[in-house]
Order: structure tokens, then sequence, then C-alpha cells
């Protein structure tokens, strides 16, 4: 069964390295990815806070939380 | 032209948990993945300092550093 990733990203300079890079580099062969920019889906904050997102970017693997480098936290995106 | 990429690590339970996920969900057409543990191989602690890594895990795409959550400094494993 594929693994289900969310790539929870603000826009920042350090996401959009991390999106590019990292992101970019999952197999498609056995994660599907999906990018959500909280500019464009604010509403989706709660959410990636749910799951223990807290700051971006964060990548949300089968659940289990990735925070990568450190671009804004979760709190100053409100 | 594969990119390539480095996992340092130092086997803590954050370390194992993103070796397991995130470095195995890359994708092996297009990555190769070197997995580096400083317990075996101290002896690259500079080489990951000198490319900017500060703590484990952390993976660096083509020269590029990604840390992923935080397990520990790397001054702390020296």
């Amino acid at each position: 069964m594929k693994s289900t990733a969310i790539f929870y990203h603000a826009g920042c300079p350090v996401c959009v390295d991390a999106e590019q890079n990292l992101a970019a580099a999952l197999d498609p062969n056995r994660v599907n990815v999906e990018i959500v920019h909280f500019g464009d889906q604010p509403q989706r904050l709660g959410e990636a806070e749910q799951q223990g997102v807290k700051s971006v970017p964060a990548l949300v693997l089968d659940g289990q939380v990735f925070h990568i480098n450190f671009g804004a936290s979760l709190s100053d995106l409100r």
C-alpha cells in the first residue's frame, strides 16, 4: 500500500527549498505527496496542529511528523 | 544525473524513525542514499560539520542540509 505524505509549508524560502529538494525526492511509486500551502489553505492549520506539526516546513508521513529545518512557527501563521 | 544524499545519524530513536521512514521513502531511481552512523564512523563528524550539519538526524541532499526533527547536537557526539 502506498504511503501518504502531506508537506505543509508557508511559502518561506526554507519551505521552498525543502519542497523542491526533499519533498520532490520522495519515491512517487511508494508515496503520494500532497502539498499544502497555508497561504492558500489557512483552514488546514488546525488539522496540521492536531497531527503535531509545530513549524513549517514539515512533512507528515503516514501520520509521523518530520520537521525539516525551521521556517516559521505555526503559531506565527495564525 | 542522480542526486547524492547522505543521511547522518547517531542511533537515537529520533534518528531511527527518520531513517526508516523519511530516508527510506526517497526515490532510489533518482537519489543514491548513503547512511552514516557516527557511532560506527566518528571520523566523519568533521565532514558533516563542514557541510553545515548541526544536529542529527540530518539529510544532506546535493550539498543542501536538511535537519529533520532533533535527536542530538553534533557537539554532543564528540
